[in-house]
This record gives structure tokens, sequence and C-alpha cells, in this order.
């Protein structure tokens, strides 16, 4: 889950934030400390993790609101059960800031989601305490099983604690999981960590059952029971104990069907920041022989007012005051931005045009449309393979839907795009924003395969733009645009800033923009890496080169005529491409010209064939080569000395 | 989902298939007439279609089971909608022969499944009656409840109908699905056919839940009560008929809350052969204004003793006997035999080994490795992506998966590959049977693009073998390989019948095989069409061409310098692979050597870019150009004349 570049409302709320002094409040980094803490200490060292964050998370930004909705939750599962030998697997894993803090990382809590720094989800990588990383949601429950079912083959008693959010559930992969749960293993431990909100406020039936639960009668008096229930416990034997909180979460019991119908045991939902009946329910779980779900219910944002008041913002966001909540007013509007917007625009026009979103409405800017054309805009949950079906059987019926999903997250819908669409050569417009390196997201966000994983699939054709005017322009040949699938990436955050025209034109297929003519090297400049191939232009002209300048605009079709025109005009082609280099837009280009018996040099700036760490665009493309001095340096090896280079 | 090219149990049944002249059946072959049709004939018209199918498959081989199975429901359907305006989605579609058969092909059923006949699934292309096609499981709910949603925004009243077996409710996107009905529509209506079987016996919480409901005292006497209750029907006003068949089914019904959680009314179970009941019920369904969905309890096979006896191996099959259902023996030993076989013995001594298969034991041949090894083995249903999460999770505590997937169902798990495996660098190993072109099963089960998805996916290793000694070798060396994923892919059907020697050796990660040296030009055959570039040296030599012959094995890594080494020798490279050429071998061969410098000539022989079509794989490779003939072509079209050609 992405934060949002440019959040596109601003806190009114004046609250202020009360400076206590943390030295006061105690601090353990490890687990073990941690169990050794007086029990009554614990709510003051959740305080002091709160307060952390808070002040922590103003300066890097974060998944703030999901972090403190889940301090309670990690002290007690730190608690009771011992990593790494004992495995939590967190579902998408940005509510993990409290599980870095306890197992070694406190003092680095300062650098999460900066290069080099704490990585903003877990990462096996970072600490041997994060078993399993994730930044999609949906994972958690079958990585979880499959850890049990090793375990139990491996004859080891460890436990497995699944711990996934409300949003899970609207998921796929969550559902399939729950249903080989029962005949897979006797020993498994799920959290449902229900707080109704993913990214934005959940959909579907499931959200809808979760939300009677807790809106209930009997949840309202969970508290008080749970009070009663813990001041009866105290004293007694473990053994007591543990049949005690039998009894006592049965009492809180809900008939919830839904899961004893998958074979699990559900216990719940008991408040899940009260610590003392957290830690004791864990305690008693952990001997359970029976796989079981506890629900909890937590607050996204608990203890920091600005974050209660608007989950939706700090879900995941930038730096903000601490004070107020506040963050830097928006500047150049993002392709999101102006994405819903400008869709909205068109839908009006055009009563054909519906939209579709997995759980990614802000994200996406797909709100902008939303407030424009309510009753063409379908926000299905984190569910991209639905989301993909559902924009077929929409396109089947002669709408046109655009199906607005983030790069990485496609993935999840990659079996619909040649299955589904591209066998049946359906008008899918398929929109993937954040196309490129995601930046401080890391690893599990950019979105660095598209073009690989898409191109070859017949019937498609795919493009990006290397401007917003363009990006509208070509949303526009998207709307007109009714022969089969038809695809469009761009990059997360805004562009070079350049406003759309008034009116939108509708693009050739296939065919390129030549920018600039020139003999000794011709630059293809996809997307928004059109402006490094700008520079790179600028850069070798300076030094006496005459440059051709390309805005290929086509992933495919290529334009094979001009790339072929300017690999006969120039000795060199050089291509940009915020892609890894393998199956990419430039090994496209190569792949043609050797097709066509054309031997020009084809020099390519893109990404290595390496996961990308998470840090500043900026730094990334700098270490990995992604600059106009790399493109120069690569230039420059295949390129006769000038003059004026020499003079230079 | 596939048939078994080679079943590996023949029926000892001793049935014999009563010679009834059909020409005494009524016979339709469209809505209209069917409509026409006096109630009392329907059931004789299903004899006549189930007899048309028995004989008619007997020589092409398909999908007999299921269609038996749906032979009263699709009469049903048609007699009460009207296609093509209302919409009927099967899901994976290969439960479609009655319904083409009912719709203008009842003459054309015998060409099933070959070359220019009819698609052994649904296809657009094909009828205006078939608006989805599909051959994957699961898509069924989303794609009609798009359908259902656009009929809505459209303004339109035509009915959307979606048929799914229970199989397709292992399976995620079903889920995400069931999520959304509610929120998205009043008017949609779910066929739930429930047979207990999708290709082998269903697995998991929701297949026992549907056992439960039929087993139950409450179903074995559904049949009787549906007769009384058909029977009261008869005479009264259509208004009454539709209260009394709600009462009806309502005396039947379940407290199925699993789909009434999900806001879905649910009638039934009722007895899926019983076409009166089904008529009057669908009469009624139809006027619903709201979201239903009905349960239909169906017997697999239904009408011919030797499919209701082998459930499994009438799923789908090739020709047989007809009097008893007995099928040739099967000769060589396919990759997938082979893969259970061999994958057992190597965990036999191996604990650390595990195997995990997804609904498909017999067809990639786990079934032997399950006999070997039960308690290493898991079938998790229709569920590619928790699959794949599930091994990921038993990598993590150092078991060694092999996860056993379809090249073409993989691509439900495509994110998996990147976000799970790869990024974590987890040692899953990947075999994807199915590699290559399918044959008569078409587009959607050829497993032609892996390549293309997986390459650029950093950390792992790919490879092919060329025979079924290199298969097991491979399979060994991955069992052997901790360092990352490592994935195979190989073949439906038998290879060139090399058989396996003793003791499998494990090769070097990233080595070729030089089979051959030569001078004017270098063949790489991947794969199994290693027998092409076999053939095609031969050829080329017989005109006095120097011809060298690799088998490359490794598609990633490349045997770099190999690739170099014989690129730099000869003026010709040639690659061959049953993959399209974009993003495949070859153009990672291309690539490679315009990235060293080397401008030698690379022709390809593989898949062009455009979904490839069902019939006999040698048909379409002669078609597409995948030949000997079309490689010698290519080759001489480079090389210098001979003068042993000029004179052959």
């Amino acid at each position: 889950m992405m934060q949002m570049r440019n959040p596109p409302m601003k806190m009114e709320n004046s609250f202020e934030y009360p400076d206590i002094p943390t030295e006061e409040l105690p601090k353990v980094d490890n687990a073990d400390d941690l169990k050794k803490l007086p029990l009554e200490d614990l709510p003051k060292l959740a305080e002091n993790i709160r307060r952390t964050l808070i002040s922590s998370l103003a300066k890097t930004g974060g998944h703030l609101g999901p972090n403190l909705g889940v301090v309670e939750l990690s002290i007690a599962l730190h608690r009771i059960f011992n990593t790494p030998d004992d495995k939590f697997v967190f579902d998408v894993s940005h509510q993990g800031y409290v599980h870095k803090m306890l197992t070694g990382r406190w003092d680095q809590i300062h650098t999460i989601r900066t290069y080099e720094g704490l990585n903003g989800f877990l990462l096996r990588s970072e600490s041997e305490h994060d078993c399993y990383g994730a930044g999609h949601a949906g994972t958690a429950v079958s990585a979880a099983l499959g850890m049990a079912s090793a375990r139990d083959v491996l004859g080891k008693d460890d436990h497995v604690v699944a711990v996934a959010g409300d949003a899970a559930f609207t998921c796929g992969p969550t559902f399939e999981a729950l249903n080989n749960i029962a005949e897979t293993t006797k020993r498994f431990i799920l959290v449902l960590n229900d707080n109704e909100w993913s990214i934005d406020r959940n959909v579907g039936a499931i959200a809808k059952y979760f939300h009677a639960l807790q809106t209930s009668s009997t949840y309202s008096h969970i508290h008080e029971k749970a009070a009663d229930f813990v001041e009866k416990l105290v004293g007694k034997s473990a053994r007591n104990i543990a049949q005690r909180v039998e009894r006592g979460a049965k009492n809180l019991l809900f008939p919830n069907v839904l899961f004893e119908k998958f074979g699990i045991h559900y216990y719940g939902p008991i408040d899940g920041h009260d610590l003392d009946l957290l830690v004791k329910t864990f305690d008693f779980l952990k001997d359970q022989e029976e796989p079981v779900i506890l629900h909890i219910i937590t607050e996204k944002g608990r203890g920091y007012e600005p974050a209660k008041a608007n989950p939706m913002k700090f879900h995941g966001l930038g730096p903000y005051k601490t004070e107020t909540g506040e963050t830097p007013a928006g500047g150049t509007p993002t392709f999101s931005q102006l994405y819903g917007e400008h869709l909205g625009k068109f839908a009006i026009e055009d009563e054909k045009i519906v939209a579709v979103t997995a759980a990614m409405p802000s994200g996406t800017g797909l709100v902008g449309f939303q407030k424009q054309v309510p009753e063409r805009y379908y926000d299905v949950g984190i569910a991209e393979e639905h989301a993909a079906l559902f924009a077929c059987g929409q396109a089947v019926q002669g709408l046109k839907p655009f199906l607005t999903i983030y790069s990485t997250f496609f993935q999840r819908a990659y079996d619909m795009a040649v299955h589904d669409i591209g066998i049946q050569n359906l008008p899918v417009r398929l929109c993937m924003d954040r196309a490129g390196l995601s930046g401080d997201d890391g690893p599990t966000h950019h979105g660095l395969f598209d073009i690989g994983y898409m191109r070859h699939i017949p019937n498609w054709v795919f493009m990006q733009p290397k401007d917003e005017d363009e990006f509208i322009d070509m949303l526009w040949t998207m709307a007109n645009y009714d022969d089969g699938p038809i695809a469009i990436r761009y990059p997360r955050g805004a562009g070079m800033g350049v406003e759309p025209k008034a009116e939108p034109q509708i693009l050739e297929i296939g065919k390129a923009e030549v920018v600039e003519d020139g003999t000794d090297i011709a630059l293809f400049g996809l997307g928004h890496l059109y402006e490094v191939a700008v520079e790179t232009k600028s850069r070798l002209e300076e030094m006496g080169y005459s440059v051709a300048l390309i805005n290929p605009r086509w992933i495919k079709p290529l334009d094979a005529s001009c790339i072929e025109e300017f690999a006969k005009k120039c000795p060199v082609v050089m291509t940009f491409e915020d892609h890894v280099l393998h199956n990419g837009f430039g090994a496209a280009v190569i792949e043609h010209l050797h097709d066509a018996g054309i031997d020009t040099r084809v020099e390519r700036i893109g990404w290595p064939d390496e996961f990308i760490e998470h840090g500043r665009v900026d730094i990334l493309r700098e270490k990995h080569g992604i600059t106009a001095d790399a493109a120069v340096e690569k230039a420059l090896r295949n390129l006769p000395k000038k003059e004026q280079a020499l003079a230079g």
C-alpha cells in the first residue's frame, strides 16, 4: 500500500500533542527485556512506542495509523512468543514498525523508508525476526500456513501467528488459505486485526459483516466485560487462567459461522488495546491444538488525534507537523490526480466509461472520478483478479472499463491479462499507476516489470506518456479505442508540470513523436525518462554532437519505421526506460532492429537484473546509472570524438 | 482443465452401451426450437444429447463427464432464457458442449477439439451465444457480475447467469466476486453445479461443507420431495407457480450461511437432473430482484456407466471405446508421470522434499509422488496463489517445496513469483508442466509465455530439458539447489523416450551442453524443440554445411560464453523454442550478443505474436513454421551456397 505523495486534503484539526519526555517511560528493544518488564509497565511502554513513532515518522513519513493501531498487539505477541523460533507473519507488513522496535531496531526507527535505513515493510534480509516480508495484501495466511505445515513435517513445536487486517479478507488468496487451514495443521493462530479500514474504507460483503459484529450491542460492552474478566483472573493458577480465558473469550464469542465453516475455532472480538487481555488470551491460544482465529478490534491512529480523525490520510503519508498532523500543501498535480479528474470529465461526456479500482481510490486518484460520476465508479476491495474479470464482463456488454491498478499490484491479475482480456481481445483499458521506481516503499512496490510481463501478450497495445499533457491525450485515445485491450503505464507523483491543453487529442497508435532530428545519436526517451533523454541531448550537443530526440510513446506496437529510420541514420541509438533492461523497451528495440537486419549499436539506460532497494528516487537512479551522466558516458564510448568535446 | 494424454489406469468395467438409434429421439439445434418442444419431450432430448456426446467424443476425446452432468441444466437454461441477449457464463467452460449443441452447433460437435473444428471451451469468436470464454477456473462469477453491472448502467433488462462448479469455490477470484455481488447489482443468478469433483476430488473446507450438505438426511429425500413438489404445481397460474416454487425451494433450503453472509439469497440444493424442477425454478429465479444462488446437485458422467465409475478419468480424456469406456494403453511415460515417480524417489531419500499441487495430482503426475510419500504431498485445490505462498512458507522453514503447476495456470501466481519468491530469494522449486503448445485444448492452455513472464524477474534460475533423462537430472539439480528460486519448464505428453539413467546427475547451473561442434551455423535447440534442431542439423549436413548443435539447458542464466563462442565461430546462430518469440529464449540470445558487441545473425524458430488456436501439435507447428523445413529455409537464406546443396 502506497502512501500518497501529495495528499489532496489538509488537516484542519487544532490538536496539540502533549510534550511528555519519553525518557520517563520504559523502553525495551528486545523481547527478552520485554518479558522481564512488570506487567503494569506495559501500557507505559506502549505510550513510549507511540510517542517515538509519532515524532519519528513526522520526519520520515510512513504508515503511522496502522502502527499506532497495533502497539498493544505487538507487545503482547512478543511478551508471549519467542521469535525467531516462533514466527509472526504480518499481512502487508506495513504495520511491522512496532515489531521492529521490539526486535533490536528501536534506535533505527528514525531511518525508516530512507536509503540504507530500515525498510518500511518486514524484510528477511533485515532481521532474523522478520520471517516473511510483504508489501502486497493477502499473503500472510497462506505463507504462515506453509510454515505451520513445515513445522509439522519437521516435528518441531514452534508457533506460527499470522496477523491480517480486515482488508485482507476481501482478497482471494486469503480465502484460498482459509479453505486449506483445517486440513493442513492442528496448530495455527490467525489474528484478525479489525479496524474497518484498509487504505481507504473497506468495501464488500465481508466488510459489512465485520462492521455488523463491531457495532452490535454486545460489542459495545466488550471493554467493560473484558475488564471484569481480567480482574477475575488475577491470582489464579496458569491452568485456571487458561480455562477461564477460554470461557471468557467464549462469552464474547459471536456465532461466527463464516470462520467456523472453514473449520477454524473463532474467538472474539476482543479489545485490541487491552494489554492484559491480549497477553492472557495469547497465553491461552498458544496451547490450543486446533486452528484458531482471534478477532481483535483496534483503532487506526490510536493515541494521536489527527490520525484518528483522518485514517485515510494517516494510513501512510510523508512528513507532517507533530503538533497538528499538518502536511505540506501539494504542489504540481500528480499523474494520479490528473487521471481521476480528466477521466471523470470524459465520463460525463461518454456514458460508456466506467472506472474500476481495487481498494486504491485515493492512491490512483479515482476519488476525482468518483466525485464526478459516482454511479459508474467501482471499488471492489483488494481484489485485483476480480477487478480485471469484472472489467472484462463490462467490456463484453459494450462499456469502456478503465481498470486502474498500480503496476506492481496488477501482477495479481496477470492471468486475466492473458487468458481473459488478451485471448478474448476485450477492449479493457488498463491504467497502471506507479509504473517505474516507486522510491521509499522499496522492492515490493516498484513497478519495474510491466513491460516484461505485458509485451509478449498478443493483442495488447501499450504506451507511456512523456508528460502530463500527453498523458491526457493518451487517456483520450484509450477512451476512443475499441479494437482490443490497451494499456498505459505512468509514474508515481508529479511529472514535468506540463499542463494538459484544453481539448485532448487522439494519438495515432504506434506512431512515435520525433522531437528533433539528428545524425550522430538518436535518443529514445520513454515516458518520464524522456526528461533524462532531454538532459542527455543538451549535454551531448554542448560537445558538438548532432542528437536526435524521439518520444517513443508506444511500447507495443513499436514504431518500427521510426526506429529503423534513425538506426540507419545514426551510428548509435540509445533507449531510456524506467524498467528493468531484461524484456524491456530497449530489448524490444534491439530485437526489432536485429530482425530487420540493422546492426546499429543500441545502448540502454534502465534498471539492472536485481531487486532495487528502497530510498529516494534520485539516490537510487544515481546509484544504478539511470542518469544523464551515465547516458553521456555510454554514448561517448560509441561516438567518435568531436573537436568541441576535446576543447571542452 | 487438461485431459491426461496417457491416463494411468484402464477401465475394468464390462458395461455395454445400449444401441438405441438416436433417430427416434428429438433433436433441436437452437433455443427457439427447444422452447417449442413439448415439456415431456425434454428428457428424450436429454437422452439424445447424451448419446450423441458419448459416441462423438469416443472419436475426438474431450470433457465427457462434465458435459454428461449438465445436460438437463443446459436444456433448462435455454428453455427459459434467450441468448445472446441473456448471458450464460460457464466457469472453465469445458462443460459448454451441450450449450454449443443447443445453439446451432449440434452437427459440428464431432469436430470438437480438432483443428478448425469447435473449440473445447466457449469461444467468443465461435458464436454470439458464447459471451465469455474460459479455460481457467474461477472467472465466471466475476465476469458475469461485470456483465450485470454493465446491464444496470446501460438500463437494459437482460439476465446474466453464471454457472460454476463446486471446484470454483476453492478459487480466490470466486470469493473476491462473491464479496462484491450484493453491493454491485440486484439481478444476478449464480448456479452452483455441485458434483464434488473438480478434476480430481475436491479438497479443503468448502468441499467438506458441500459434501455435508449433499450427504445430509434431508438431501437424500430431495428427489422425492422435488417430485411431489412439481406434481403439486401442475395446472396452476404462473404467479402461483412462482410463489410455490419459492416456497418449495425454501423447503429444501439449508441454512446456508456461507452464501447468505455474502448477501446472496440461497436456494437449494435441488436435483440437477430433474428437468421439470429446473425449468420451473429458473422461471421463478429470473424474476427475482435480488442476487440469488441456486445450488444443484449433479452427477458427473450421468447416463454412462464407465464415466460414473471413474469420474477422474472421464473428466477429460482422449478417444475411448464406446461400449466399455476403454482407452488405448499408455505408451512412453509422459514427463508428468516421470515427474511424480522420480520426485517421490528423491523424497524418500530427502525428508525435506515436499510437493504442492493446485488440484492437478493426476495431470501433473503427482499421484506418483503421493503414493510414495503421502505425508509430504499437498493438494490445495484450484488455488495457485495460495499454493505458491504456501510453498514460500515451507521454504522459510527450510523445506524443499516442489511447486507443481501447469505453465498457463502459474500465471495466476505471477505476483508471488515476483513479490514473494523472487524478492525474498526463497528456494521454491517451480515445476511448470504443459510448457509449450498444449494442442487440442487451445489458447487457454498453451504454455507459450512463461519465459517472457519469468526471465526478467531477478534471482530466478530457469531451465528446460531436452529429453526425459535430462529432465530427471534437472529435478535432481533442483533438489540440491538451495540458493534461491529455481524453475523448470517441460512439455505435455511424452518426450523422445530417452529412459532416465539409474542415478541422476547434478548439472552445472548456467552451463549448456555442446553436443556437436560446427562452423557454418550453430543450432540452439531448447527443450523438446531440441528434436527439431537435430533434424535441421541432419538436413543441413546433407547439404554439406558444418553444423554445431547445442542443448542450451539454461534459459537463465544463459551460458554466455558458449553463446558468444559459437556466435564468433559461426556466421549464423539459430534458436529453437516452444514459446512466443517476443521476450523468449531467442530474444535473450539476441539481447546478450548485442550487448556483447557481436553482430552475428540470429534466426529464431518459435511462435508468432498471436494467440494460437487449438489442434494437433504437428498441424499447428506446420502452420506456424515450427519445423525443420522452416528452419532449413531460414538457415539457407543466411548461408553461402554449398556445392553439395547445388548438386542435391
